[in-house]
């Protein structure tokens, strides 16, 4: 479908740009900048292709993503102390980046044969784990595993997509509906600050 | 084997119990708590699968994995107040996991053609990865590298197995002296609290 | 090429002697310090066979690389107050191990049927992120990401390959030129303590 793959580039742009000026806030040098981009961008969708065993993997079989990310690193450089007005705008492109990846995850999971349980993984893994490389690479604690609700529309996306699939609705309101999900629950979480619970205490007893 | 399946599984319960916990302990939210007892439980088998070429890979392979995995996260939310006093049971069955997941490990490489040596690591890595794995995502250095005689008890485990195989003991006799030798120098080596030599000075000279 | 082979074991043993002693000063027992002289020296060319697709990986499709890691690791305990004075020599078989690496990973990238672009890239993954992952497991930011012209020394001495290749040139001018590039950048940029540019404010404008 071209426009998930437009809406694919976009979402890796958006990945790249975010990554690079995470690395650049860290004084990391040109190289660093563009690894962590790249990683960002294509980290979580080449760990899928490395589990499920899909070659050439993303970055490999596509040189577009490395196109898109260079320019990403480029545009980051050249417009760094004007992106901030930008934000929402960014905010938009990477949330449907977040929707599109999930999506793109879990199907091509499927294709490949996966039950539906370990394919909805997939598609949030797709969508998630680039960000959890980044972290890891900067030396920090990824993110998703303390605040962001972020993983959790990307589940919800693909459990969407799986019943639509299921259902035998046509391809666009499986691809629509799915996208939208995760569009929607990482918007409204951000808006009203949404987190998951960190449930304290046992959930059997009242004390301790 | 049904009952290394088994205790496959038993293992699979007890890591990913403790990796709940640690999470647990990091006030990371559920989502994170997920992960990291998913990738403690079954991270070292992930990473052997991918290394050998053996797809589909454990967890996508067998769904069981997950709903072990799946199971240990709830029962720790539910008592983990309670879970103090089951310490020397979760040893046990987290001694009894680090075995199976050697002994495993050591067969799956050898039955997909490596040879000796790198079959033993196959099997170290299987069973001491996972918690590799989840320290790196927990931002921390492996605690392995540092005071752990478990791998060492893994490599260990592994070479008795390849010598019964060689000597072509009866296959239980070849299980059970490998899995043997892993509780026995695990659970010797915390009773003792002994460690791996932090080897001072040169070995040649006695200044220094 | 039998040169180029024994110019690969020679780095492999350069970096595994630099991971050893890097993970002897953060005081690992002897098991860690063979795992970080092992990913150190082999980790770069096992994360390029997991993602070119390459199966047996490197270290166990020939078992002569764990020979001289091991060797390395025994090299290291016996003379560690001494390697000082070898420092320059260390340096320049670490420096062969950094251009050899990269001319073996381009070459077998594009035997695996990679665009250019990506198989340089493997070369410098193949050259550059076993210390990358010696970093993460030592829970370091990677220096390569912040002060090392390294990663660049090994993107053009891959570039050099190619346009070798694309020249048509004989088989040992191609090798000869690209691991003297990846040599020369190296040895002018440590003598000259040369960087790449960490880039202040916006590229397009004076202020900020």
């Amino acid at each position: 479908m071209t426009i998930i793959y437009s809406l694919d580039l976009i979402g890796t742009f958006a990945f790249a740009l975010s990554g690079a000026l995470v690395a650049e806030r860290k004084t990391f040098d040109i190289f660093g900048v563009v690894i962590i981009a790249f990683v960002t961008a294509v980290g979580g969708g080449m760990l899928r292709d490395v589990l499920i065993d899909a070659h050439p993997i993303n970055w490999i079989g596509d040189l577009n993503y490395m196109w898109i990310i260079a320019s990403a690193v480029v545009v980051m450089y050249l417009f760094k102390s004007k992106i901030a007005p930008w934000a929402k705008t960014f905010f938009i492109f990477d949330t449907i980046g977040l929707g599109v990846f999930t999506l793109i995850g879990v199907e091509k999971a499927l294709n490949y044969g996966l039950n539906p349980v370990p394919a909805v993984i997939m598609g949030m893994i797709t969508a998630c784990f680039g960000g959890v490389i980044r972290d890891v690479l900067t030396n920090q604690v990824p993110l998703i595993f303390k605040k962001e609700i972020y993983a959790s529309a990307c589940l919800l996306g693909g459990i969407v997509y799986l019943l639509g699939r299921l259902m035998d609705l046509p391809e666009n309101i499986q691809a629509i509906s799915a996208v939208g999900v995760v569009i929607l629950i990482r918007s409204v979480s951000v808006k009203y600050k949404l987190e998951l619970p960190k449930i304290k205490g046992d959930l059997l007893s009242r004390k301790s």
